[in-house]
């Protein structure tokens, strides 16, 4: 396997995502034998330690952080992978040794190496990077032929359209489109992957799937964590771009999106813009009935008392700052005109949980009109108890007609075991094959941005309605979507949980 | 209730049938009240015992065969509604006599009685207690009015479409279609009663319930029993008339009819018949590749060895009857066209089991043409682990796009309890409130057996070919389906059977 003839080098290596994510991943793709040959890793940290310290410290990361059962055998051939650089992010010579010390790296037993860089470092210093990459000419932008380089980093990218396109003009200097993939570790959640496979391999589904048949469609992301001392970043943040305008975006493309012509990564983000291209743009001031945004009071979850958000380290007293938002849009487009989607994230709600409900239309048959048969559902549950639920009607046992809405259930879990990949896994795999399906094209943050901007702009001065930790967020969410004649479905525990020793 | 002022009375009242299923039936209706006021029940036998007699055997029945707990005192309230009268069948005078007994048990406080005639007594006695009850003047053609007299009783509706139609001539100079309830206890069970929910109180099947998105349909009445003593009967009926022509043609109209203007009897019966209708009649001599029947060898049933047919009790030596049958017809009409449906069914095959199987069209899309995703099916399972699985596609976790098939399983008892009503409760029940819809027209058998008349001319000189028992039949059955490119879903427990008690 060609590809895998590459330097992965992680900018960043002794910090938290480094130990807990990335090399446990690292290590899961030695076991899985995806790393062949000449695969070396460089690790990067200004902190002046040897290499065999850092080696020690970082098996001993994975030995905690792996999901799976580490083997010492395997161990040491990742160790022997391994090299530890010592440098400055913003030292220019730093970068000049870093060339040096990389191509020596590559010797000849690999004339044609790929470079991956893996920006573990915050966001405000992507552009250092890339520009120091630049000027050391530590990566070029595509060749012909096969190797070519690339670079990997998390969200946020910007804040806004106007700072999203800075930092990309600065990596675009150095790395083509193709070359970049940015990470929403979203699309590596198996239910998610699932969403192609389930719309585009199922006969049953696709010819429903549009506004013909579809009354509504509802995501909700939501969480009963806080801001986890992220408080300086999230108050500046605020839910709707820390979830809404990317992850959710995601989710909202892939479950609206028409057929791709292939699943080839520029054919799915064609198909995904082209959604984002048809969300009508909102407009200052004219956002009433469109977004609602809260605020968390103190409160309790799981019996535990938490603290409001005002009160949270690092979050300023007054903070307008939203931990919730629901927000209704439409896509303007044949297969979906009319057909509201409602979104909805916040923080310290009552439960963890990641859903897409599929409402379908009220059934035409007049046969049951009396007894007013409960709209048919589909629930995708991204997490937890990942697996995918469709309510429908039954007759209830006995000698009338009685309808009531039953289940039928599949559950993830219970079908393929427990030991799913983990995200970083598969992020980590594609970057190495150069598969660009999982990672966030440039035009979708772009236009993302830009049908947010404005939102934000228009909420950003108004007073989040505060909801009590440990409720499904404000009252006025609810009026959002019962104003239409609808109702949020609040996530339930699937029958199946019980199954399941999580 | 008005309608419960009636005075029920069983024909046959100590044999087998009354004691095992009526009797508990009619406790059953007592503690749900659905037995009111003047309710009484004529038990009606020719043996010579005395009403106490009859009582105290009647009430041991009750007790040993109800499937719920009896109460004594809701027992003595049924008791002291119980007559007995003694009775040959034949005989004129006897029933000159049950008309003063009935005429006078009425007395004033029913003076516009209802009277229900159960006949449990063989099939070839039906035209003799009805002509009886004309000549006695026991039973009028329904008058104005509400009360109105009724008319139950199980099949063999004939054996063919000739000795139908003469059965039914005798019991239309007595009672009108309206009046006239003919069983087919298939009908009652709680899966087959919910086909009409589920197809037409959910939106999500409907649109897809046609030529355009289904493949095929298969149903299967598998048992693993032999022919239990009945040998008699059986040599001379065989699978096709025991059960295809009768509860399978039931199960198909219900799976194939367009949705009916309403769920009252009269629509539900006009959209079964044209689906009979719409079935091209066989053609004697062509009947290869659309039937193929077998019969049981001697094999193993759950590890104990079983006889072969022909060694059966009261089964002639070199027996041509077959006890399977495998159908392959079509349904001529906009809504099946080419649509090819299977139909089987057997006696000491591997498992029990009554399903429906609805085979959806491969998926259209190109995206996953590679993988060739199995086609989508729902499984509706009637009998044993009642219940409806959705088979779909999902993808398998791991870092490649692979799909497999998983199921969605809604489980009837998991959500219901498994005390359902038994068949026999719901059609008292039904005869007692004067609703036809689980009962069969005079049309639809008539319409079956002309079906069918050819079809069983054209076998029964064919030698059946042999099967173990224990198999799922002849493999010459196998071929009539492979032929087309399809396969027999076999009968699978579902995982929720584990959820189970039985």
């Amino acid at each position: 396997m060609k590809e895998s003839h590459c330097i992965f080098s992680i900018f960043g290596a002794t910090g938290d995502l480094a130990n807990r994510k990335l090399l446990p991943a690292l290590y899961y793709l030695e076991q899985e034998q995806h790393l062949r040959g000449s695969f070396k890793i460089v690790c990067i940290a200004r902190r002046a330690i040897s290499e065999e310290e850092y080696i020690k410290d970082a098996l001993n990361s994975i030995r905690k952080y792996s999901r799976i059962k580490v083997r010492e055998d395997l161990l040491n051939k990742l160790a022997s992978r391994i090299k530890y650089f010592k440098l400055g992010l913003s030292n220019e010579g730093d970068y000049s040794k870093l060339k040096d010390f990389i191509e020596n790296l590559s010797g000849e037993e690999c004339c044609n190496c790929e470079r991956i860089f893996y920006l573990a470092v915050p966001p405000n210093l992507f552009g250092v990077v890339a520009d120091n990459l630049k000027k050391a000419k530590l990566a070029e932008k595509e060749q012909s032929g096969n190797a070519y380089n690339r670079i990997m980093f998390e969200k946020p990218f910007g804040h806004d359209l106007e700072s999203a396109k800075e930092l990309n003009d600065k990596i675009t200097k150095v790395f083509d489109e193709r070359q970049i993939f940015r990470i929403d570790h979203y699309m590596a959640k198996e239910l998610v992957q699932n969403l192609i496979v389930l719309r585009f391999a199922n006969s049953i589904f696709e010819p429903l799937w549009n506004k013909d048949y579809i009354d509504h469609i509802q995501i909700t992301v939501a969480e009963s964590l806080g801001i986890e001392g992220r408080g300086e970043y999230y108050d500046k943040a605020g839910a709707i771009r820390d979830v809404m305008q990317n992850h959710m975006m995601q989710l909202l493309t892939l479950i609206a999106m028409e057929a791709p012509k292939s699943i080839s990564a520029a054919d799915l983000r064609y198909e995904k813009l082209r959604v984002l291209k048809a969300i009508p743009k909102f407009k200052k001031g004219s956002i009433k009935g469109i977004v609602v945004t809260g605020q968390y009071a103190h409160g309790e979850i799981n019996s535990r008392k938490v603290i409001s958000y005002t009160e949270e380290h690092e979050v300023a007293k007054g903070s307008k700052t939203e931990t919730y938002a629901a927000l209704k849009l439409k896509i303007d487009n044949s297969m979906w005109r009319d057909v509201p989607f409602y979104l909805r994230t916040g923080k310290r709600l009552k439960d963890r949980a990641t859903e897409i409900v599929i409402v379908y239309k009220k059934v035409p048959s007049p046969l049951f009109q009396k007894v007013n048969p409960d709209s048919n559902m589909l629930i995708i549950r991204v997490q937890p108890y990942e697996g995918i639920t469709f309510q429908f009607n039954a007759k209830v046992p006995g000698n009338k007609v009685i309808v009531d809405n039953v289940n039928m259930d599949f559950c993830h879990e219970c079908k393929f075991g427990p030991n799913s990949p983990e995200a970083y896994e598969r992020l980590l795999y594609d970057v190495i094959v150069g598969d660009q399906t999982l990672f966030t094209g440039w035009e979708e943050v772009e236009s993302a941005w830009s049908i947010f901007d404005p939102l934000i702009e228009a909420v950003r001065n108004t007073m989040p309605h505060k909801y009590e930790a440990g409720a499904w967020g404000p009252s006025e969410a609810n009026l959002l979507i019962e104003n239409d004649g609808k109702k949020w479905v609040e996530p339930k525990k699937p029958d199946y949980a019980e199954l399941l020793n999580s």
